[in-house]
């Protein structure tokens, strides 16, 4: 638990009204959306200044106060979850400033806790566009979207998050305010130590502003979704896509299983008897789109689809588009435990990983639906599970390290977008390299020399054989 | 001097022909293409294997010889020269094997000494376009562009060389082979190390093999030129074209002198009597193409422009454009020295900046030319010296001061490709803050603890006071 003394100074920092100790609070902020143990922390604290920001890490850090760096908490590999009743949780989301929407130089700053969606509307208020959009974004924070690099509907063609950062501002153990990156398009001054911040998962510094490139919105874009028999065509059919050198700006998919708890939960008006279905939307130049379209609806129609359809209206588009962003949700609410997973292989390994998958579901007996980013070969195999459940743990457990192994074999990656968080760190060297988790800890340790940031999460103990431990 | 039981052992590794230790030889890689002094190295050791790359920095490494990484040495801040004649430089272009372009999932994979224009070249035959461009080019290794985050005449729509890096394989001080990144478009597996060591300047690790997106080409293009009577106006048609919503993939100034020295050099046929001049190129589908060209034209009409003028042929245009590429020679040899700088400011302050430049070369008394990436509101501003000449690099060096302090005064950045080296540190501190150069110190320690790692560039002794360091 944390002193008493302690409370008072962080009162004096941020205000009484902006220390959380209550149990009830507390519990609030014991989980995020991964799956895992949930500890609650010792307190809670909300800076409102960004200058409030540095002393509370600066008196936590001194005191040898653990704390983990918090936004909404959406994240999905448990980087924002705490692991010991003595951490505090600071929590950004009070710092929600939108300072300046620049249009004549297309950028965006803003505090790290604002909302993703209610910048992006500043944005487009004035004519610009920005892009990532991750299906979080009407809760989730930029500065969290910095921290997992959150990808999103459009991450094909416009790139994730880290694709718009410019310039940031945090504070590391010390308290003292850091600075990188420039409004300038370009910048080469000192190291790109906003390159390593994005995807560090808080165990590095405190962000308390990002600038963001902003670019001119597509003055056009088309939309189609099809059904396919099964998932082996709309793989195909993807695979076809790319290498006909089309990026769409979305290119989703669904399994059966998944389309069904859709439209169980959100009524989205899928086709429930597809084996799978794709949706895809291309966007640019009003001639560009319709030629881009053009080629799309040929590869879609040249793998054997029930259907290929053109929404008829927007509202339409939007139920249907809808209906994917809220797959989790709705995949959520069939069993008490979701497990949900982001391993990513290269476009052309999708059919591949996907009949790998469903032999994975078969032998070890597990209820997988998977969705996902079809264009970036990020999918999400997600099980559907009870955690109290001891022996069906078991052959999660099992089913979720055949996928991550089989995501290697392929040459993939274990996480696209989510990050390594707890969940992932103990396959890490087999993707990486011994040399490179330690590497990565030297790093890390000269940043947080007590262990104090997030101290368990990326590289943590558990991530290499002991005896290099 | 290196001693001879080392030079043995280098030997031992990568073979008596990779180590060089004659005079001659080691004068060639005493100087790259930064004005200052050259400190001729103790040897050169170029590894033509990349397991030999590790264990030559092991041995280094372990007997505490400073070393220097160097690909081809084009760089323009002094990023691969050494500083003691106890340096080893390491040379990577021995390592230059294009290892794999895969057409279906849109990527490059090479070892870092391989050559720019080279690998570009290896993609376009499999169809595929590597955008980054530097001047540089035909010359430069992909390593060292990493390095150095280099740019282009592309920079502006298609990014600098960090937009496309999406893997890499490097060694540490240990020898130990590190990974990071991905083939797969995504990737959240661990730290994005390849985001802190892109622009490291080669003070952290040494690259062995980097993985780069690759896109599809353009199908259409349009390129045009602008002369006008001065730079007020070219620099007002520049801020329009990106108030308009246009990227161009290529938008490049050259002032009155710069068109002359290049003129001189290349007949490039260039007007000779103008103030200023733009090229600008559109790129994409071809309707974007044709509309966006409208766009651009309309906006330099509009700017009281000597003329406009679309290049007759392919002939004509690649003319003007290897013109452009050229500048640095054309300036350098007209005056024994050539002090070429990279400040950068937003888009919209290009005018104060151009305004501020001619007003400092008077009061200075110094030849300046300018040319640049107007478009990314990088600039070029080039003084004709002749470093031999004391008085003279008096006021040189007051006229370098005063435009630094003059982007900086703009909100611009201090180099917006070429890097801090060892030029411009001292003025890191007045850009970002005391505590960010703390900070990336104690990153950089942690990774090179003897500090042997190109040692005294980006954070080195003089960057803060010495009461800091």
């Amino acid at each position: 638990m944390i002193q008493a003394s302690l409370i008072k100074e962080m009162e004096g920092i941020v205000g009484k009204e902006n220390v959380f100790t209550s149990e009830a609070d507390r519990q609030s902020y014991s989980y995020d959306a991964a799956v895992i143990e949930h500890v609650i922390p010792g307190a809670v604290i909300r800076p409102t200044k960004t200058e409030q920001l540095g002393e509370v890490i600066k008196k936590l850090y001194d005191e040898g106060v653990p704390m983990s760096f918090r936004g909404s908490g959406t994240n999905l590999s448990g980087g924002t979850t705490v692991d010991s009743p003595d951490c505090v949780v600071v929590c950004t989301n009070a710092l929600n400033k939108i300072i300046e929407v620049n249009a004549n130089d297309l950028y965006v700053t803003a505090e790290s806790g604002t909302i993703t969606a209610k910048m992006a509307a500043a944005c487009a208020a004035k004519g610009l566009f920005y892009p990532p959009d991750p299906g979080s974004m009407s809760v989730s924070t930029i500065g969290g979207n910095v921290n997992e690099n959150s990808g999103g509907l459009r991450g094909l063609k416009y790139g994730t998050t880290k694709a718009y950062v410019m310039a940031m501002e945090f504070y590391g153990n010390n308290g003292e305010l850091c600075k990188t990156g420039s409004r300038t398009v370009k910048c080469a001054t000192g190291y790109d130590l906003a390159g390593l911040l994005i995807a560090s998962e808080g165990t590095l510094a405190c962000l308390s502003r990002i600038t963001f490139k902003l670019v001119p919105p597509p003055k056009a874009s088309k939309a189609c979704v099809a059904y396919f028999p099964d998932m082996e065509h709309a793989s195909q059919a993807v695979a076809d896509i790319i290498a006909s050198h089309v990026v769409p700006c979305t290119l989703e998919f669904l399994d059966h299983d998944s389309i069904n708890y859709i439209e169980d939960f959100a009524k989205a008006g899928m086709d429930r008897s597809a084996g799978a279905m794709l949706l895809v939307e291309v966007d640019g130049h009003p001639a560009q789109v319709a030629d881009e379209a053009a080629i799309v609806e040929k590869c879609l129609n040249a793998n054997n689809p029930m259907a290929v359809l053109v929404p008829k209206n927007a509202a339409e588009k939007a139920r249907l588009w809808e209906g994917r962003r809220v797959a989790i949700p709705a995949l959520a609410r069939c069993r008490p435990t979701l497990r949900l997973e982001d391993v990513t292989v290269c476009r052309s390994q999708i059919p591949a990983m996907i009949k790998g998958l469903q032999k994975l579901a078969k032998d070890n007996n597990v209820q997988l639906a998977t969705f996902g980013h079809a264009g970036d070969g990020n999918l999400h195999p997600s099980i559907l599970c009870d955690k109290r459940d001891k022996v069906e743990m078991e052959r999660v457990e099992r089913a979720a390290e055949g996928l991550f192994l089989l995501a290697l074999e392929l040459n993939g990656t274990l996480s696209g977008e989510h990050g390594i968080g707890t969940t992932k760190k103990k396959y890490m060297e087999k993707e990486t390299s011994r040399g490179t988790i330690m590497w990565s800890r030297r790093m890390r340790e000269a940043m947080d020399p007590k262990g104090l940031f997030n101290a368990n999460k990326i590289v943590g103990v558990n991530t290499v054989h002991d005896s290099v431990c």
